[in-house]
This record gives structure tokens, sequence and C-alpha cells, in this order.
């Protein structure tokens, strides 16, 4: 097969008829992504191709950076102050060893599907994809709303601190219907979790000021919550997310958890036994916020951040230095945090992603152990960054079919900082059709294209449109 | 392929051989499962299709019941008080939503196999089949002894306290010849292992008075259970079977284990280190009275159970709400407990079960360093519970193959509650000889059928036979 | 397809181009294994099949001794004094049983590549293939120098104790141009890492007085180490290798190393924690030394040896009772080390193997986060020793080629004991052409056999040529 043809990652017939007759022209809803509201209010045109794709202001795309450094590209070309021609070709050097790789197939998708270029990336063709993707950047299609717009996208999730006065929000809000899609926030509490980093009490400082309450207590920081909560969900928000390198359940009373607080206010170092006490109180009061607000939690375990400190200290985080986790027993600590809510009744409705796919089967069926009120509560998330392939998408799909009700998931997602992602729901939606299309060459489901139709399409964007809520 | 259609999970010539010609017809012997003796002695017709699929007196089909949940069906008509017909339906639909799930193929297997209702079970089919199936379980081949026989079941083993006097045993082997299969007890003795539960004292009460010692130290329960194996194996007892949800090895002296009994017996707590030496001297007692007797000892590792705790007070263990167990260094306290067998010459004939995948290439790898002696003495278990699935039996059959001799393998077991769940076994034929297909079409093994058949026919019943002997 | 047949292992038509126009005939670079360079040196023709394939003087086939023992064979016919042919007939019986595992495609690899004999090996035709191959192994063509060049080798590294003198080594390299391979030496500190044996002050005098150094503490392993360093360069020596069972990262001042070191060579026992100080500090000091010479550095972790202790004592390690290692958080331990590194600047050219699958993804991405200076600085090595089969080869293509850049993999080594070994090159070809192939069935890759065809290439021998650079 040619590479990126009609048909590609559809390996079955009933593959290529749930693809191209059911789910292809579905539309998308993001339901966590990282971008930035800012870029979809100012809606710009970028400058050239490598601003948008390697590195623009803030954001860069650190999955390219890793590669990059596997290549043996010298940083100046990478994060440096290298001229953004020479970046492009050194990225195209890198993709010419990139087969096998997602990335190789993703950037193949984007020059195809915004850009129309249908050549393969290589040393040779850059110089002339470098000129014709330029050109197009400055064109009306290129500006951040309508990549979203034309990538038939209805909503977006964004990833915002509770601290967030959310002022680009609602500004984008007032052109929804000129911009066709919902611009909505999602609550992300890092700053508040992380009592341990010398920035917590400034932190609180501000986030209880933005509540009208200082914050000197667990109580305190209820009340806050609560509060962030309310104007969230005036804002459209309905979802939460929770990034958890590694966790370990430890229970506290209330005033020992004071204590632990009233130390990190004064700037006095915690030890691991009082980090790990406080986390877990404030994931206790954050599942307890989402139940009564009828929010969506998402878990995401298991990743260990920033290990080249030199780096880290230079350009900061989220710069392609993060591997798989390690804690073995993430999963445990997880399970009792869930069957005490259980225990007391409050598990809110969840989604459960570890980059460590030793924890899959166990997530898949700690969550089967606390389902119930409502249909498919608690979800097994969508294969998540170093994941993000065919095959551990496939794996994915394996687990929560054989786990659980695979035709309840809510699907893709980008978890992306660019505007040129939405091609991978497209990816996906392949990869779904050929899960389905191979049953049915196995004899495991009904051959019966409506049947499996109403599957792929529910899983691609009506469960989404029914379990969060936003269009309510 | 239609579902379910003749060649399904079939997906080459070879494997289509196999299985038709070689390995469809033959017996089964059952060496694991949960039946109730007393159900086969009374041998009662089923009121209705939701008594033998969902929940009938004790017993209930909790895989069944945790889908339900996930598809936000209220208890009622899970495990409550709801009508018959009402919890029927409310399966259909859950079913619809299954697709990729075992319990999809399984529910259309049974009611193929046994019903010959050959329809798509969903909502809309659903009444009909209720009537009909529930007309069938009228009938004489709906007894329970001629599901099992007319499923050509040669043997059955069942799961009994080592206090348990067998008295149903007893009553269904006087009908051995009309039955047409065995019907074996097995030990296991979790309420002796359990000693840190309040009901430990008086359990050793009970089982003591059993053999007419008075348990007062380890000694005694060295004689009691030497004698519970001479008495199962007078039973035709072969097998014993050991579920260890976490294990940590820890070694004590006699000495210090009569301490910890004796606290026990007196209702004392025990701390975990306590726990574990107990736990720890007993199995290597049981290893050492497996292997005397030339029994085989069964290990069913890494499990966590009840995560509900107001469900297990309500409705107590096995209601579906279990996982797959965290213990990430489980396989490390098996290994110290062979280590030490080898080193005192006592290792019993083995199948070892983790339910957590992660340690099943560590098991296969630690049975190789302990075998000898007799042929296949230690075995890797099929894929168990949440893992008894297409693609983990194919796993499971793979590490079995690739780390030792899988033509030595003992086979498949339904570990089931249900006397319909014989079509597993089916199914996993199909999985088998798709496996060795495979690798004839990879040019791995011989083309030859009659090589393939024998191994084939080998693992699905003769192995078996050989094994565990209680043919002889 | 027949067993073995020419396409055996190629599942796709890009796959059967790839291996036999481009990759078949690449010569190849054998950069670890264990063979003995006296027996290299000495040259001599083996007396029979059973020498060669499952015993000769101090080295064996414990893989094969493995699969005897679980088919129940005798050990007098593994590793006793049984007669040769009664060892090869119990082979013969054992090789019947192994249908799926990869010994039985290597057993006939070897007997169809070098004895051209292409008949099923079986209890039937083994007396025949017995008299055939012991007059074959009386040939020129038989003894190990022949048995190299003709699988067209162009080098081999040996592992080799940093006190060695490389003798043979240098007797050897006398003949290279007549050989037409090189024989390196790589260096395998083995006895310098395992501070805890009883054995180790000993060694610590002899290592010092190769190096005219009289070793008291860390400073004089430093120097002397250097000085080996600077020996085995000398000798064409690239690599070290360096295998960690287990491993805790913990840091210690030099001065607490040296009171440890001083410890250990007055044969005082250490405690758990002064041993993974020490073994810290050495591999910190070993990373140095690979990353000055320009070296690469080789970590096999995570496995459990020895496990039959009365075995053990009787006739040694490496002798089949080893198992995968069940450490779940090792990769922890190598992240801190590499962490350390990076701060400090001396990251070495490395290839990470874990026996344990487990821990793949989580070293793949580990290895990401420190890439970068030259050309793929770190790899993924190929499937180790119970994961050396096509499944788990695939995998670990899968895993590097997702995670990192795959053309520039270094590709395949054997790690064996035995001249018979090297189909398993061709064998790893034939995957690594199926993997690629598969992608283009797929629509993954570019369809353009130059493209592909070049990868493959330079994965079989080109990269691993420029990378470790003996050929400058």
């Amino acid at each position: 097969m040619e590479l990126l043809a009609e048909d590609f990652l559809l390996e079955n017939e009933m593959a290529k008829t749930l693809f191209h007759n059911y789910v292809k022209d579905m539309p998308i809803i993001d339901f966590h992504c990282h971008l930035n509201p800012n870029e979809i209010y100012e809606n710009k045109n970028y400058e050239n191709i490598t601003k948008i794709w390697l590195n623009e202001g803030t954001y860069g795309d650190h999955y390219k950076w890793r590669l990059m450094r596997a290549n043996g590209i010298p940083e100046k070309l990478i994060t440096g102050d290298g001229d953004d021609f020479d970046k492009f070709m050194a990225w195209a050097e890198t993709i010419e060893k990139s087969l096998g790789n997602p990335l190789y197939e993703w950037t193949h998708l984007e020059l195809r599907r915004f850009f129309h270029i249908n050549e393969t990336f290589n040393s040779k063709t850059a110089p002339k994809i470098w000129e014709k993707a330029n050109a197009l950047l400055q064109t009306e299609d290129f500006k951040p709303r309508n990549l979203i717009k034309n990538s038939n996208v209805k909503a977006i999730c964004t990833t915002d601190d509770p601290a967030d006065d959310l002022h680009f929000h609602k500004l984008i809000a007032e052109d929804e219907g000129k911009n066709g899609f919902k611009t909505l926030p999602a609550l992300r509490p890092d700053k508040l979790i992380h009592i341990e980093l010398p920035t917590y009490a400034e932190y609180m400082t501000k986030l209880g000021s933005v509540a009208g309450v200082e914050i000197k207590n667990f109580s305190d920081i209820e009340k806050v919550m609560h509060q962030r909560f309310e104007f969230f969900t005036l804002m459209g928000g309905v979802l939460s997310d929770h990034s958890l390198e590694t966790f370990h359940f430890e229970e506290a009373s209330q005033a020992e958890v004071d204590v632990i607080i009233s130390k990190a206010l004064n700037s006095e170092e915690l030890n691991k036994n009082e980090v790990n006490r406080y986390v877990t109180a404030l994931l206790v009061l954050l599942m307890k916020l989402n139940n009564e607000f009828d929010w969506t939690m998402q878990f995401h375990i298991n990743s260990t951040r920033n290990l080249n400190k030199p780096k880290f200290e230079k350009i900061g985080a989220d710069t392609g230095y993060d591997m798989i986790g390690t804690q073995p027993d993430i999963v445990d600590s997880i399970q009792k945090l869930y069957s005490k809510a259980c225990t007391e009744g409050f598990i809110p409705k969840t989604i459960f992603y570890s980059l460590n796919q030793n924890d899959w089967l166990q997530l898949a069926t700690l969550m089967q152990s606390f389902q119930g009120g409502t249909v498919q509560r608690l979800q097994l998330g969508a294969g998540w960054w170093f994941n993000d392939t065919a095959e551990y998408m496939n794996k994915q799909l394996t687990v929560f079919a054989q786990q659980s009700l695979l035709p309840n998931f809510v699907g893709m997602l980008t978890d992306s900082r660019s505007f040129l992602s939405y091609p991978r729901h497209e990816y996906f939606r392949r990869v779904l059709c050929n899960f389905f299309g191979r049953l049915v060459e196995q004899g495991r489901v009904p051959n019966d294209e409506a049947i499996l139709g109403k599957v792929v399409q529910d899983i691609a964007y009506n469960n989404a449109h029914d379990y969060f809520g936003f269009f309510k």
C-alpha cells in the first residue's frame, strides 16, 4: 500500500466500510488538550512552518525535539537560536530516520490534510515544502480558529489553573456562533497539588485572593475550591484533570492536614509522608467536588518528568525529557482512594490514564469494581503520550472491550499543544474501525455494518457528547 | 465471517483442519471449577434462564453483574429483588454494548450449543429467546448431570474445604457409571490460610474435630492436614488449590509459628509479619503434602478482592468487585518458596496462575528453573478470570511455548460456577488450533497435520488425563 | 508453508524482497557473545554433535538443558556422565515437544545452514543425523574459525575480565587477515562489582597486581580501571558490559565508599546498603570511563540467577536455573544513575537490555530523555535470552521504533556460547524485514524498496559498523 493511502491502517473490508461510510466525517470533541486560549483568541497566522511545527513562543513540540536529539541534531537547531529554515531541514533529516514512529505518520498526515502536500517529506523535498507550506500559512484558512473549525471540531476543553479568571474563554465565547465550536475550560490544579514546591505559599495567596478567602487550613481550601468549581461550571467547565507522577495513598485527620498546610505556607520543608497525606486529602476533596458538580475527573498517572536537570533549569518543563513512570504499585493507591470514595459514596465520573501500560489491566479491572449509577461512569482513557500509537491504541481498545463495555467509550482526545493535531482523531478512528473489522473477520461480533457503524460513531463522537454534558 | 460461524477464530487452513478433524470432539477434563456438588447431586431443572445465567441461590455470575453495572443497570435488576424477566432484559441491553467482550461470545455460544438458538441476542430478540430457552430448561437435557455429560465431560474437580466430609461426592460417586463422568474433590484450604480473619479460631476447632485432633500448634496442623490429604485421596482427590491475593515469603522457626497460631486461636490480632510467617510455613507444609501424595498444587496469585465494602457487607464475596492484584514482587516470594523446596527436595507438581499478566513471563521462567523428575512437572496455567479471552489465551500459549514445552501442557479448565460453561473448552481449542496453524503459516513448525493433530489432542485431553492421575 | 521454507517468517511481499534482495547476505558484527577466545585460538574440531550442541568442557547450552529437564529427562543425560549418543537421543525426544519454542527453529536452522540436513529432527531421524553430522564435524569447515568466517562474520566481541591479559586475543589477532574477522575483547567487570562475594578480596589483589597498584580504596580502583580501559582499547576493545541482576541507586561520599571497600578487603560482611553504595559509585566510574574512551556501555538488568542451590553447588552457574528478574523499580535506579551523569556531563554511548519486558517501555523513554551529542547515542538492545524469540524481537523493534529512531538501531547480537549460533542473525533479519513489510501493508511507511532496503541493511550491519568504531 502507498504511504497514507485511502485505506491505510484499514486491513479488512468491514474496517474500510466503517471508516469511509460511517465515521470519517463525524465531528470531533477534543475534551482534553493544552491549546492556549490566548492564541485562539488572538487568531494570528504563523510566520512559517517551523513556528507551528517545532516552536512558537512558550510552547513547542517536545515530541519532535526528542526525536531530533536522538538523531544527534545540535540543540541550537532544536530549542536554540538557530535559523528557522535550518531547524526545518534538521527535522526533515530526522523524519527520514523515524520510519515506524508515530511522528512519521502524523507529520505526513498534517502535510496532507491541512496543506494538501502529498509528497514524502525528506531532506530533498523539504525546501519546496518549506515554500509551499509557508505561503499557505499566511492565508485565512491557517488561522487557529479556522484550523479548528475546518477540522470539524465542535468543542475544545483547555487546561486551566483554578485561579485563572478565564478571561480569554469569555472573549472567545462571544464569538462562539461565528467560530462554530465551543472553547471550554477544564480545571487542572497542579499548583495546588504540588505542596512540596517553594512556590506553593505564594500560589495559595493568589488562589485565595481570587475567591476572597485567606487560605490558612484545609477548610479554607474546601471553600475556595467549591467556589472555583462554581465559577468554572458557569463558564461551561465539566472536567478536571489531575497529573499524578507518583501517588501514595495516606490518610490523615483534618487536624493533621492543617498542620502540614501550615508548615508549607510558612515555607517549611515537608517530608514525603506529609506530602502524601496532603495530596490524599486533596484528591478526596476533588473527587467530592467532581461528584457534586457532576463533572468528569481525569487521572494522568505514572510519569517521571524533567530528567535533564541542566536543561530544565535552562528551558523549563515539557521540553522532551520525560519518561514513563516506574511506581509499580501506583494503582494500589488509586484503589484505596476509590475504595474510600465507594464506602463514603462520592465516586465521580472518571477517566483513568496511566503512562505505564503495566497498569492498564489493573486499572481496567479497578474501574469495573466501582461502576454503577450511570452508563459507563468510569472509563479507561485512550493511549496517552508515549502510548499514542496504532499498536497501543489497539491495546487500549482491547483492554477496555475485554474488561468493560467498549461501545460506551468516550474515545479519543489530542492532549496536544498544536492546532494541527486533529488528524490524530482520524488516525484513532482508523484503528477503531480496524479493531471491530478484525472481530468480524474472526466471527466474534455480528457481521452487520448498521450495528457496528452505530458503535464506531458513538465512540467517535456521540458518547463524548452525551457523557460530559456540555451540550446540555 | 458471520458471528460464531463454523470457522470462527480459525484464521488459517491448518487451524480449521486441526479443530474440525482432530480436537472438536475430544472429551473434557475440567480439573478446576467451582461447581456445587450439592447441585450435581440434586440434579434439578432451573426455573428460567435468568436463574441459570445470572443468579441462582448462593451463586451468581459476577462476570455478568459487573458488566451490567458498567452499563448503569440498577442493582435491583442485578443482585436485587427485581423480576427475573426484567433482569433478563437488562442483561440483553447490556450485551448489546459488550461487543469485543468475551461475554458476548460466551453468551451466544451457550445459546447455540445448549439451546440451539442461533439468533443474535439483543433487546429485540430477547423476549422470544426467554420463552424458548425457558421451555427447554424444563427438559431432561437441561438437568445439571445431562448438561455435563452431553458436553462430553469425563471428570470434574470441585473446590472443597479440608474440613468437608465430601458427603455429596460420595453420593454422586455411586452414580458414576450412569452419569458418565467423575466428580472429584479438590482441596482448597482458604480458611486455614486466612489466619488474620476473626473466624480462624472457630474454623480450626472444626477442622481439628473432623480429624479427631485438638489443634494447638503447627505440629497439630501437620497431623490434621496429613489425615485430610489421606481422606481426599481416598475420595479420588489429586489436586489442591491455593488462592494468594498477596504473598510475602518470611521464614520462621516452628516455635515462632506456634506462638503465632496460639495468638490467633486466642483471637489476638496479628501483625503483617506474623501473618506472612504463618502463611509461609503453611505453604511449605502444603507443598510437602502435595509432593508426598503425588498431587498437583495450583497457585492462583495476585488478585485484590471485595473492593466495594458496602456491597461486600450486604451481598458478600464473589459479587463482581474484584481487580487484578498489584503486588509487583509476588513472584519473588514464590521463587523463594520454590528455592527452599528445591534445596529440601519436595517440589510438587504445580500449576501457576497469576491474575496479573506482568507476572507471566517471570512465572514461566521461574517454573523452568525447577523442572525435573517427571514430564512437565511444573506448568503455567491457562488464562484465568479477567485473562480468559482469546487474546490472552493466545498470550499464555505463546509464553508457555517459548519458555517451555507447550505440547506437554495440561490445557483448559472452566473455573466456573455454571453448568453452561463448557463451550469455553471449545473456545480454547479454537485458539489453540489457530496458534499452531499460525506457526505453520510462518514456517516455524512442520506442516504436518498428523504431528500437530496429536499435539492439540494431547493439550485438549490426553495430557490432563495422564498428568493428574485420576484415571489410574 | 513448509518448515523453514525460503520465506519463513516473511509474511508479505515487501518482507520477502527486503530479506532476499537486501539483507540476507550482509556481513555480521557480533558485538556481544560469550565465545571462548581460547577455543577460537585452538580451532579444534568437535568430537560429535552432542559436544558442540549440548556440552563441551566448561561450557554447555543451558537453554537446551532446561528444556530437557522440563521433558523429564534424567540429569545423567543432560549434564551427567551419560553416553553422548544417548544424550543426543534425549535431545531429539525433547525437541519433538518443543513446537513453538525458539529452540525448535534454531536447532533446525543450524542443521540446515551448517550441515545441510533438511530433515525434521526427531527420535526417528536422529540416528541418521548423528552419523551425518558427526562425519561433517571432522572436516575443515567445522573448525571454529571456519564456522565463524563462513557465516560472514566480520567481528566478534568476547566477554573478558578486566584482569585478563588477553593473551589469546593477541594470538588470534596475528591471524586476523587469514581468519577474515576481528576478535575483540569487551570488558565485563563482574568480579569487581560483586563486592559481597567472599572471592572479592582475592580478586582485587589480582586486579591490582595486573596494573601494578595495591588496591586499598576507590581512588586505587579508578587508577587501575583507567589503566585497564587503556589496555583494552589498545587491544581493540570498544565495549563494556554490565550485568545487574538487581540495582538500587544509593549515593555515598568517596570516604564512605572507601570504608566499604576496606571492610570487603578485610573479608567483613557488608549489608545491602553498603553493597548498593559501592555498586553505585562503581557504575558512575564505569560510565565516566566509557564516556572518556568513547566506548559503548551495555547494561543487562533484571535477572535472577542460580535458583537451584544444590545444582549450583554441584555444576555451577549458567546451567539453566535462572529466571526473569522481579525488581519492579530497577529502571528507577537506572534513571537516577543517568540523571546524575546528565547533570555532571558524562553520559556514555549505552545499550540497555532488560530481561523483564515490563521494563522495556520505561527504558525506551528513559533513554530518549538523555539522547544527544551523537547519532542514537543511547539504544534499546535486541530481545535478550528468554526474549530472543520472533514475537519479542518484534516487540523490541516496535518499542524502539515508536519511542525513538529505529533506522539508527545497531541491531542483533548472539549473546551465545556456540559457534553455530549465527543463524540467529538470519532469524532476526527475517523478523526485521517482516516488521517493515507489515508497515508497508498498513500504509505507514513509503512503499519504496530502495528506502527500506537501506534501512534494513543499516540495522543489519552498517549501524553497528559505524556506531562502535572498531573499524576506524
